[in-house]
């Protein structure tokens, strides 16, 4: 068998330049398939009873399919994405194809954040793709920003085009075009919009889910009278943000302004989460632009006042995309696999039936049919794996690689007593398991909803601990740099030019990764030139 | 003022292969404002009570900004469509902006047929968008239908590509590519999958909604083991989109088989629905596809059956688009504007409050407030124009304009009679509007709820009766003609080959629209070769 091979090829792949080879996918499927076979096999053959089979679990990492964390976190995020079947790659160099198990994350992701910005009086709309090259070139910061990362349509209907067409990259030129033609007076104001959308990005380094050629996203685009007016708006999203991320996602991210290197191409002022990856790595996972007034000069966007003044509209933009997917899998994961919160798991409850004899299999069943009508009756996402080509311990092993956080087995015994066996995703072996949970509805909904809470907070304060854990106050440039070179977040006063920052990144890979809106109080002294600071800015190496 | 005005100059714009000169569309919107204004106006000055500007809008025709429908069917469409603000032109010729009315509809649809897809055991996901070109290659009558249209990417991150990237037409290809990844065995099937996504196909002659360069569609793709499994999918398929044009956008579709020659390029059988317009022209509004093996052959997706042999899928795909919202604008819309049917529209009921005093202004608009609140919580899609800057009158025009299905009226006698007045957007005047409604909430929800399902189904009939008084049976080639030449469809017996099918078509312009499930019993014969026939098709002009 294939149990000791090594780690598959798909880190490689997915950097390499030149598009995979035919037979490559295939290769790569069998190896997968064949591993989980392994793992099952190995299950079934090694224990006399399920109890050991779920309590072995530790003995058995070896033969997982998944390389493990401490081993090489790259290797372990492409298995986790590849082995719980979240994405698969595009036959296009750094192309994704996003599936089922993946998209639905996607869609949980949608459902709420669509919710908010509705309910914060935005409105869904749709601007076409193709944008003409010369509006790229209009706004002087924005098309250095973009150009290099640019795909480019030349040839339509067989014949070459005119002009260019850019395959948005974003849509803040085309948005501008399209608001100069709606906006004439204040009463067109606030003009609030977003658009769920596909964006392309030539980048050279791709990795799923977190760098794409092809991303989905919503970006949001907004026009006000004034610049306060923007700035609330701008904070008011980043805030937003910062909510879904501790509330849905369990990820304590940072939240705070970016400095002027790493300001947005075009904003006046950029703001971020930014979360820390199970590798200590940071990943900007949300911005919100205050773009002042920018594109509005560069595209002549502009309003007649309550004064019958004519002036600019002050703008924002803000995104979150399918890279916050990658954010949830790098921080919550284990060596088993993926870790899902429950707001935003497509599977929040799988049941496993358990029967060795024929005679068994019915009551089982129904019992177990049973249970999962009433725990979807009340709401919560629940699946019924009853396949009978695999053994129930394989299937504890699929569903944890899933990273679906309950677990409800039932066999006959518990049939027998009228109760289940309840498993928690986040803690391993005995401690995590409960036993005699009755079966009647309101009783195991009760328990089942009051566990999910509990899941999701302590996936929250487990990665809050992780954070805390990671970030470092430092006081001299030298402390940073070893801060740094741990693998650490480095947090510091810094009132030092742009200059200095860039040396920073050159010596030690770290960036500032944003000025947090949570300031320590009293004075400060720049760790780079000895001035007073107002900030202090947290440096961290990022994805 | 500029009543008077003409056409704006929409149509010739759209159609025209140049890229919009900068200053036009500031002209047109400036115009469409203004000729609001003056109905505005003319509403305000003309009338001393609410009760004669609202049972005086066929007097004021002709001040209304959209034109006709007998006078120019086209114009009318396009003047909805800006006047309602459905969507915009894109800064591409061809492209289109689907603006948060018109959207909102979409997401209506949307939400729809997402249930009925995942009701029916499909999974949504997402696929990139660029297809390499040597893919559109692969199945001969593919690209022979498809690379006329094809949009090409050259140019990535600054250099030119070594393979030439397709902006998806759909995705058959690259589909087939991963399906052949991830399909082995028979337990791997049936794989039945769906996406929101963008396509885009460079076509000539465009038209907002019904045919645009980019536009937004769900595509589904299903692979099964054996023919019958993906005919019966097919089917499935055709006839959910049967439902949903019936049921809610009351578009009385006519569902069939499309002929060979109509056929989707690289499918064995084309199911197709019908819908006819208000101008009588035929819209193709939602395709199903059996596929047949043409692609697994193509790409090699085989699957291994129970009896150990190597076997190729069969497939279907199926797709219904933004084209739909077009299709719901020309079925229903009338010279007033927009009629949209309450399953679909963003916007069920309007709430006009009425004061002349300030005095008055209060008690309305709280009594307002309160009719909002009872509809709301009863789950009615109902919205409160509660401006002030605009005339009871402007606002009965504008969201008559805007298609909303019911309007409730609320004035300061209203409000001391504890009733207000409901107006159906359907049924114009007098005859339309119900007095002395009670507030209270439990009769004025059900009251509301059994007129929006009534204003459904007099939709539905009405577009049947116009559907059914203009399909005509014809029994010879010299009837077709003339049938065809009066706008009509025409229903006969046909077994003639595809050059006779042709020949109509470069002889009447009408095409064959489809071989109807619903077909006559009785002996048949052709009424182009005087051969038996087993089936009637029906011939009409189409989008």
């Amino acid at each position: 068998m294939v149990v000791t091979l090594g780690l598959h090829p798909l880190t490689s792949s997915f950097l390499s330049p030149a598009t995979l080879s035919p037979g490559w996918t295939s290769v790569r499927r069998q190896d997968r398939r064949l591993r989980y076979f392994s793992v099952h096999k190995a299950a079934g053959s090694s224990s006399s009873s399920l109890e050991t089979v779920a309590g072995n679990q530790k003995s058995k990492a070896q033969e997982r399919v998944i390389t493990p964390i401490s081993e090489d976190f790259n290797a372990w995020y492409l298995d986790v994405i590849a082995n719980a079947e979240l994405a698969d790659y595009g036959p296009v160099r750094g192309t994704m194809v996003i599936r089922p198990y993946g998209y639905a994350i996607w869609e949980a992701i949608q459902d709420y954040l669509n919710l908010k910005f509705k309910e914060t009086g935005h409105s869904n709309m749709y601007f076409p793709q193709f944008i003409p090259y010369s509006f790229i070139e209009k706004e002087a910061s924005h098309v250095e920003g973009f150009s290099p990362e640019l795909a480019l349509v030349t040839i339509g209907g067989g014949k070459e085009l005119d002009e260019k067409l850019v395959v948005r990259p974003t849509s803040e030129t085309i948005v501008n075009h399209m608001f100069t033609q709606w906006i004439h007076s204040h009463r067109d104001l606030p003009l609030m919009i977003n658009q769920w959308a596909n964006v392309t990005r030539w980048e050279m380094r791709t990795k799923p889910f977190v760098r794409t050629l092809e991303f989905l996203w919503q970006e949001g685009h907004t026009a006000h009278a004034t610049d306060e007016e923007a700035e609330h708006e701008a904070l008011q999203m980043i805030d937003i943000y910062t909510k879904f991320a501790y509330e849905q996602a369990a990820i304590p991210v940072i939240t705070g302004r970016k400095s002027k290197v790493e300001t947005f191409a075009g904003a006046l002022r950029t703001y971020t989460i930014e979360a820390m990856m199970g590798d200590r790595k940071a990943l900007q996972a949300g911005t919100s632009h205050h773009l002042g007034q920018n594109f509005s000069r560069a595209f002549g966007t502009m309003f007649t006042d309550v004064n019958g003044e004519r002036q600019y509209v002050w703008q924002t933009s803000w995104a979150i995309s399918t890279r916050f997917i990658g954010g949830i899998i790098m921080t919550h994961g284990d060596d088993a696999g993926l870790m899902l919160p429950p707001n935003l798991a497509p599977v929040q409850v799988i049941i496993i039936p358990i029967w060795k004899k024929t005679n068994e299999k019915d009551v089982v069943l129904d019992a177990a049919t049973s249970v999962k009508q009433s725990l979807s009756a009340a709401g919560i996402r629940v699946k019924l794996d009853d396949s009978e080509q695999r053994t129930p311990g394989w299937k504890f092993n699929f569903w944890e690689m899933k990273g679906v956080p309950l677990r409800v087995e039932i066999g006959p015994r518990d049939v027998a007593n009228g109760s289940v066996v309840i498993s928690r995703r986040d803690v391993p072996g005995k401690e995590g398991k409960a036993f005699g949970i009755s079966m009647e509805a309101t009783t195991l909904v009760a328990y089942v909803n009051q566990k999910l809470i509990g899941i999701q907070s302590a996936l929250l304060e487990r990665a809050i601990s992780f954070r805390d854990r990671n970030i470092v106050d430092v006081s001299s440039y030298d402390e940073l740099k070893e801060s740094i070179s741990l693998g650490k977040w480095a947090r510091c006063p810094w009132s030092a030019s742009d200059k200095d920052e860039l040396r920073v990144k050159e010596e030690t890979g770290a960036t500032i990764r944003c000025f947090p809106f949570d300031q320590p109080k009293g004075a400060k002294t720049c760790i780079m030139t000895g001035n007073p600071a107002d900030e202090v800015a947290i440096f961290a190496k990022s994805y």
